[in-house]
């Protein structure tokens, strides 16, 4: 057992991709995978899926958190230090980088409305079109989108043909003519997505949505959507799974862009798409703060 | 959208039944069914198994949140106004009691190690037998056990007998001849247990473990469980299910006392049986705490 450090943390969500934030200014948290994965667990720490480190990126360089700033990165910028609940690092989080964002604005860590987020994956302007101490609309680009063709997926007894996209994942985005709300509501997520091995040697997030829906709204079209997350199952909301399928669906009725609303089961987003990337725009809740009491160890 | 109130909390949890502490001793807070079900969604809220407010049991009383003192609660007890995590009330949660009376000790409420917490249930008399900011190990006496006789129910492909138990509510709690610590944890417990509806027509929570290992340590004998809370699915810990567990398990060896020391997947605790009756003592660990933000609204 390890004494965890006195810690203050911020409990956050987008569209119910939830993280504990944890603003370390100075870099002195020692993030190991035993604490991220102990404030991480449901039952016994925070719970989350999810922690997000704010230090500035020269600070987390200065610390060998970071070997270098990465591309388009200033020392300056507050960089987004994100961990899996498993301890693990990923480069990115779309949704992740809303709660962030929002994070920093409500903070006043920085005080304009448009700023540069730091990743691992490089930096992500964002937009915080609106924010209080609870809620925020934020917009995220999300970096270049690119369509690689057809394949398909099992899932439960059903076969899809999709549209193959990375951003910066792999992703299989799926939009099955004739799929209502209620039959998407209805399908069996369970049993896991079967890929094709050869196109998908280290799997893919698996996206089904619903046709384009023409809207009257300030957006050009909507669809009604879930996800499948490799390595995890079904998750309420996923960040490059939504950009993934709003830029497929577009692609599917012969559009290369336009401004996708997309209903998931987290919430509602806008994909807008142009020029080969995404902005991704959606909510961010604040819900709690707190300190972990000192002395608790990490199991 | 109902505004919920700035609110303090504590996170705590017993053998990972987890809980939302809420001290209120003017019963300020008004637990609607709504912001219960908000503060213990694992995505959107704190999240946790439950909540447990803190207020004297003649302050609830006053306040109308309970009608009457319960049989031998006393107006200046502290009371453990439990809500399950869908906001329905219960009366009585052997893990959250730990919890509770850990949080009245570390937060000065009580001076003594030995108090009674009030519940719905009745007054529950605990030891604090150790105790600091973030752990503690608590005994509680859980009541009256009584013993109806043998039933079977069916799990996955198998089918077992086990011994009816009253603890407040019913359990069928399983001794399994020749299960070991392996066999057990290869159990599939997800298809659910089909017990004798004629036996049990509100259903009953379901133990099963492997038989008393006598003990050269402080406890008579050791086992291994698992359990099946109704209308949850498996759970790391039950509180009255232990209780139960270890009482049909000396029965079966024609003991009616006895100290049997349990492993769940939550933890361990040590059951103590005698003249009836039982005492669950275990772990408790309180992990954070914290504030809702201000202008948190529930959903």
């Amino acid at each position: 057992m390890t004494a965890a450090p006195a810690l203050s943390f911020v409990k956050g969500h987008g569209t119910q991709n939830d993280f504990v934030v944890i603003p370390d200014p100075t870099v002195s948290v020692d993030l190991t995978t035993e604490l991220v994965s102990a404030l991480c667990d449901r039952q016994r720490g925070i719970g989350a899926d999810g922690v997000l480190r704010v230090a500035t990126a020269g600070a987390l360089v200065g610390a060998g958190v970071i070997d270098a700033l990465p591309d388009g990165v200033a020392a300056d910028d507050w960089f987004m230090d994100y961990r899996n609940a498993d301890g693990s690092i990923a480069e990115m989080c779309g949704n992740g980088v809303r709660v962030f964002a929002h994070y920093c604005r409500a903070a006043g860590l920085v005080d304009s409305d448009t700023f540069p987020v730091g990743s691992r994956a490089g930096s992500r302007p964002v937009v915080v079109h609106r924010f209080d101490a609870v809620d925020a609309d934020v917009s995220v680009a999300m970096g270049h989108v690119r369509l690689d063709g057809p394949s398909a997926v099992g899932i439960a007894r059903g076969r899809y043909i999709g549209e193959r996209v990375d951003v910066g994942n792999p992703h299989l985005a799926c939009v099955v003519e004739g799929l209502t709300v209620d039959s998407l509501a209805a399908l069996d997520l369970t049993t896991g997505a079967q890929l094709d091995a050869d196109v998908f040697p280290n799997g893919a997030n698996v996206e089904i949505l619903t046709p384009l829906a023409p809207s009257e709204s300030d957006v050009d079209f909507t669809a009604h959507m879930r996800v499948f997350e490799r390595g995890v199952g079904e998750t309420r909301s996923c960040g490059t799974g939504l950009v993934a399928a709003a830029s497929a669906a577009l692609h599917g009725i012969g559009r290369d862009a336009g401004v996708v609303g997309i209903t998931i089961p987290g919430g509602d987003v806008v994909v807008t798409v142009a020029d080969g990337a995404a902005v991704l725009r959606g909510p961010s809740r604040l819900v709690a703060r707190g300190e972990l009491n000192p002395g608790w160890a990490v199991l």
